[in-house]
């Protein structure tokens, strides 16, 4: 397992000082929600890290051993919601998995979505992240046997109430093989499917 | 126009009284929310009134000219959604319309829905009630290219928050041809579906 | 049909790259909820590109056919909705519609409303943007025969809760021909609007 | 004054009780939110009592004394919206006060509004009852010149959430003149509307 | 009545041109919630005009004749409250009215606000602006026989959920000589006193 | 201490199941939220058992040693708190303490209050129970030195949401010496209080 | 996989009828949110059918095939989630899992949950149901390694406001391999678990 | 007792002016909320104050009696809740109180909680600060059987709604000896706990 560092609420010198004692003791590291000076300091301390802008996220990736029994698939409806599914998808990665993304696949448009069928079809569990109604992970549920993990995002306007309309859509899904994590927690999603995934 | 009592908030005695000044003068009546007993007083005054116990509707229905220039379609997920689907179409049809009634095509089993896909194509206007997290509204808006009703119902249990969660899912659909009405109502999707239809 | 992007969420880089691909292929395009970087990038792509700062709007209008069978009216109550109400008016205008503005309007003035009364009655359909308490589609649904297409805006402060009040208004309101899309959703309702106001 | 008991909450021993201590000092007496066996309990004491079933409130009423000096014009949409209106016209009365009843002038049929214009103008205060959107005292509020008092009401369903809507809409009327009161307390906006019509 | 602006959501240059309007045809004019820039333009039209920051108030009160038949008590708390307390103070005097201010009155020094029965028993109507908690207004209530216009305040953090639980604790008030106004609305607790104060 | 039983959401064989298992080792006993099913299966088991059915207390006082080193104080504004206030008391004396109970002494009637100080002045910790808008605790905090443990009652109506005003306004008073409890939860305020009077 | 129908919102009727076509072609059916009546008509249909009348399941299981690749831990803290567990349990079971059940293991005793250690240990997939503050998710996710499924309940009074505190909560898990399924929602954390389960 | 003033929503001139008169009577002082400016301001009066700038508490503490007959537990889960944290343990620090600070124990890492037993069981009093699920009082208060005052803090994102989630947890909390504050009131924890460890 990686160590994991949660940047939200803490100062750089907090996140470098945590860095630095995890990695003394753990190949990977992965700091969610960081600012760049706090990427900046965890690039100090280890030059191969990796920062990713859009999603705030800092990767410290030197063991890339795969640990997954088989495919991931991390999905979303369009461009806004990418740094979410980016979170998931860094996450999944750093803990051993191969991570299939499906983009650009909303309800409104749903051939684009059912001519990623076989993809679909592939993943031993799904992530799909959606803001705005949060429909997506339904029609996902219903199209695969394998668990869903649905990430609400804050995506949206006026009365998407910051990811509350697309939370309790969520936690309404009329299908049954859907659990929700918090609005925006890509790396919750990314985490338990990591778990999911070493089962076998 | 038929004219219409919404029986909520009424007693037998006073939804009585407007009914029968009503039908002396007009042919069509509507009267929504009713209870059993409000609906035996309206049949005392004319009994070629039509009770619908499952969605509280009584309809007199004597003059049948069709006003509408297409179909309306009314479409729900499944078997609960049936009595706002019922106050809709009702509606609808009184106010002078062919409805087209699709039910049980949930997004959770979206071939369901797609092999309705010609009766949807056929809609001058479509009407589509549905509970729990509400999606299908955006599925059904990114199929057709008509108007599209979305009617949020109350049903559902726990986050549903008795139709709060189908609202807000509405409301943010990402199918730019959606519109929305209050909970359960589907006279007033029926009303301004049926208004939609006698353009032309 | 337009193509439409929305801005909000998207970088000036994904936006001009959609947009791009988009004008070769349409002759108009709409980009909603646009920065200025935005709007600028799609200036360098097509010089006709219009921007209309207030609404956040740039429009591309190399089509102006009129495919509408009437008019629109778009209605607001005071100077703090314009906004909403231009990106309402230049979507319909966009997609082929004539559109009548009515302003100053607001329901504690009922007699500036009443004065508009013949352009009121001269629409196909009405779009009625509104924030603080949100009561001028009641008002104006109990005026017009014609659909109504309510936009709760974020205007006010203390309890209208960034639109909430409004949206409530609008969504329990006691004129029957009254559907609501989102706060602030000027978009939606010209596009709605739009797609009545072709049939015939 | 009268002395007034709020009803809920109480068992009808407590009722009787305090109804008799007050009966004993002071002429008249109001009884709010009354349960029937609380109303029989009163009338024992007091056979003048009169029980008014659909607001619930019993009223001694033995000095009826004028103290307004002027007209109080309480106002209401609805039939559904009566009993809240009955409220605060029998404190009013109760209170020494000639109440005006304007009832069945919604805001979605604005003229049956305009027609009771002079009475409205007659009125040195004026109360407004208001269930769903709420929207009355905004236009109410625009054609006097006096204090309105806004009462939202639980009439509705769905979104108005128990009447939450209605008191977001008044709360946010664009009309300078009103103030607001717990939704339903009829007695509240009668208490208020005999003092400021005692001043003089 | 002085005329009244709103500066929320305009720019400065449509408040010059209202105010340059209104200015040509009365001798008082309000302008609330506006801008440094707003309030610099509006001195440029009138030299006269007082800027008072803490509220954002823009008077120009040109004719101070008193029209209020008694005096009007504005009441708050404690020092976080005084730009609300302000604009209510501002907006009555503006209006031809005598205002006693009271401040430093929090209802957890109860003896304070005691010490002061003397000017609240001599006012005709009385103001309290509140934060936090909101119970200053029940406490007047019950020590004043007066009617009493509670505005409660954002002012407070946490679950006061920015004036939200001082709404609702002035709605739930027990005394009944109480009506509330939104949220940090100051201006309309000023002009609703006025207009009690100059009945008579 | 005292063995606790919440009734709520068991069922009567589960309550006198637990209830006789926890008589056999210990002297006292408290059933909370119990119906008269409950008490009776108690009553059968320890004929001793005392119930108060407005509060739905069941207790079994067998060992009544004060182990309280002063008084409580345990405050309520009217009748209608008084059962959530008889809960706080009939914990706190099972647990051995002596309880001040005073009534009738709400906010707007702030003297009623005053003339209790000698009492509340003699508690070395209160418990202040309150519905509507929950002003109470922080007037006595105010005037009291010791710690206030105020209990927000669900006694209201409309905007008072079950207690969500008084719960609200109790989180933010302004009196430094105040904690709060859940809604209704008289027994956890007598708990809390209990422990903080054996503290010596 | 066993059919399922949620009984909710359909009538008897509707419930038999369903249930007779599923037997016809699936071993095992279950029947969740049933009213008596609805069991007893199943029971009507095939007379090995379990009715759990505490949960409101109804289960004929007629393929007793264990699927699962190891076991699935069902914990809740006392007694009052119950009914919850149960139809969580039920389910997984008939989809061919063996499950541990671990009750009365409350938050606030960490002791008895940490004696249950061993079993917690032994889970390949663990579902954890809580109400009030919904906090035992965390602290077992904190203990297993597996992943966790949170159920809030709707078990609570006053603040927990039906089930939303849980959700709430467990929406917020500092455990990371939490994720959370509607209130009372027992049928989907067992259906899920099931198909983690059964991966392998 | 120290005097206390509340920085947030006074300017720093408001606040000089208040610093100097109580630094005329008392020996102690207590500035919360407090900006850069303000702190400055404070030491400029009284070089001896420290200012703590995570928490913006300022802090004269010229008497250093220790009153508190006890020690005050003050703990937290992670490094996010410091400043939280940080604001009672100063309060209660310069009221008088030895307190014992006891930070990072997680509730899904019970056991760096439970290695902390000793000190736990050594207080009089507990202050238990946590964000996101709010979870750590209830554990911590099964394990003393002193007061625990809970404090919930607005760290977390998405579902946590600014401290919400943290607040209801702690409300409903089935630790029987929970009491709670207001979100991010380290203050009022801490004084409310000084309170308690001076009685004796």
């Amino acid at each position: 397992m990686p160590e994991v560092i949660l940047g939200q609420g803490k100062t750089p010198d907090q996140v470098a000082g945590i860095a630095q004692a995890l990695l003394a003791k753990s190949h990977n590291l992965l700091l969610t929600r960081a600012t760049p000076e706090m990427a900046a300091r965890v690039k100090e301390l280890e030059p191969q890290a990796e920062h990713f802008p859009s999603s705030g996220v800092v990767r410290v990736w030197r063991d890339r051993t795969i640990y997954g029994k088989g495919k991931i698939a991390a999905i979303c409806a369009g461009t806004s919601d990418l740094p979410v599914l980016e979170e998931a998808q860094l996450t999944a990665e750093v803990m051993g998995n191969s991570v299939d993304v499906i983009s650009d696949v909303g309800v409104a448009g749903i051939h684009r979505l059912l001519n990623q069928r076989d993809k679909l079809m592939d993943a031993r569990v799904a992530i799909v992240c959606a803001g705005m109604e949060g429909a997506l992970p339904s029609v996902v549920g219903g199209l695969v046997g394998c668990p869903v993990i649905a990430v609400p995002t804050s995506i949206g306007y006026g009365a998407s109430f910051h990811g509350l309309a697309a939370l309790l859509g969520m936690l309404n899904s009329c299908a049954s093989n859907v659990t929700v994590v918090n609005i925006d927690n890509g790396f919750g999603a990314g985490y338990v499917a990591s778990l999911i995934n070493r089962l076998g």
